[in-house]
């Protein structure tokens, strides 16, 4: 059992129960006894989840200093989809692909909020290389609010080599840039799109980028030219949801 | 001398140079020598800043585990703005005044991402009340990517009252809420405005909320029912630069 089997917090262990998600155990600080609380017992029972009333020290053992709130779930790990799946989901809500690919991002926190945004504006799932990404943790279960029980993450093992299938199914491939052709507000960003974001130090790799059909700019009129990369993402994810739903 | 007053990484220590940031020191890991540690040697020779090669182990030490990438800055203690100050850069600028006002907001994460956005979308200064507020520390400035040294942040004592004065000089205070009456898009965001961002699990307190004038609705079609807090700010603050900017 490794810590990225172990979920902290009483969001994150509340949503991965609501979510059905297989626990082995729940973890709880003893005297604890708060609404919040209560409420993961009667889901827990209502699962038939086992649970157990333990110390903050043998808490703080398992989370490794990291934040548990007093709740740890121990949990299976991460059930990753398949693109059919994604694909399968977008056709099922009758809406045109709005798939987000992560290109070697690598910070958990940058991930579970992007996963957490993508479940707000309805994206129908995540896409993630599976070598040089962020793994899918308890830091990015936590940071998600729960969102990655119920967003689809599937792995691929070329971006590149993806992109070009995308593209042959007519999907519009959009990239974020410094040197983009266009503001964001002003692109075209209706139709089934593949959102892209890059790594926080580096943005998209080369070949990522040759495979974009449009790059778009986030205007800054600050000293820092870049923003954080769950920034940019949910800046541009809003654009698109805004084009999808609110015009 | 604390930990709040060491900057870590390469990117925020070269722009507390470049912003002509008082600093005592410089730590270096031996044996590197690429192209940013010579910026940042160049740069801390043009100001007269004394810089030291140390081992790896030293550096974590002085990071306590936090990352460094071979550079640590022990800086003077970050200056406050003064709420004048700010209004002084809106005027100068003559634009009407755009600040954000974190309500609460506890993680240094969300503080350093929402410095660098309100860098980004030129906002004039972001205040902070005085108690329960993340402190502006190393986390916060590498977060940031150095925003910290250019985005005016001021502490008030007490938020409410603030807020009233604001009200008074005719700013519109814009809060986000789950219940708001109008989707983002659609709220008149223009004038002077001040954009409160609540805390990350609480939102906005309630004496706070009831000094707004608008509350506003970021609309999310997803399970989970709130986003990242400096998410949540970034979308509302391209809102707000997009009415000022780009129309």
């Amino acid at each position: 059992m490794t810590k990225d089997d172990f979920i902290f917090g009483r969001n994150a262990v509340t949503e991965a129960l609501t979510a059905g998600r297989s626990i082995n155990k729940i973890f709880l600080a003893e005297g604890t006894r708060d609404n919040s609380v209560k409420k993961i017992l009667d889901l827990a029972r209502a699962a038939g989840v086992v649970f157990e009333f333990v110390s903050r020290s043998k808490l703080d053992k398992i989370s490794e200093g990291a934040r548990h709130q007093g709740v740890i779930a121990q949990a299976a790990a991460v059930q990753f989809a398949t693109l059919e799946e994604i694909f399968a989901l977008a056709e099922e809500k009758k809406e045109p692909p709005f798939i987000i690919l992560l290109d070697e991002l690598e910070d958990p926190h940058n991930f579970g909020a992007i996963l957490r945004t993508a479940d707000a504006v309805g994206a129908h799932g995540v896409i993630i290389p599976k070598r040089r990404s962020a793994p899918l943790n308890s830091t990015v279960a936590k940071t998600s609010a729960g969102a990655v029980e119920y967003v689809k993450v599937a792995q691929v093992t070329n971006v590149a080599q993806t992109l070009k299938i995308f593209r042959d199914m007519n999907l519009k491939i959009v990239g974020s840039d410094m040197d983009g052709d266009k503001n964001f507000s002003d692109a075209d960003l209706t139709g089934g799109i593949v959102l892209i974001i890059g790594s926080e130090g580096k943005g998209m790799r080369r070949l990522t980028r040759e495979n974009c059909d449009l790059l778009v700019k986030i205007p800054m009129v600050g000293k820092i030219n870049s923003l954080n990369a769950s920034v940019a993402g949910a800046v541009l994810m809003y654009e698109i949801f805004r084009r999808r739903n609110l015009s």
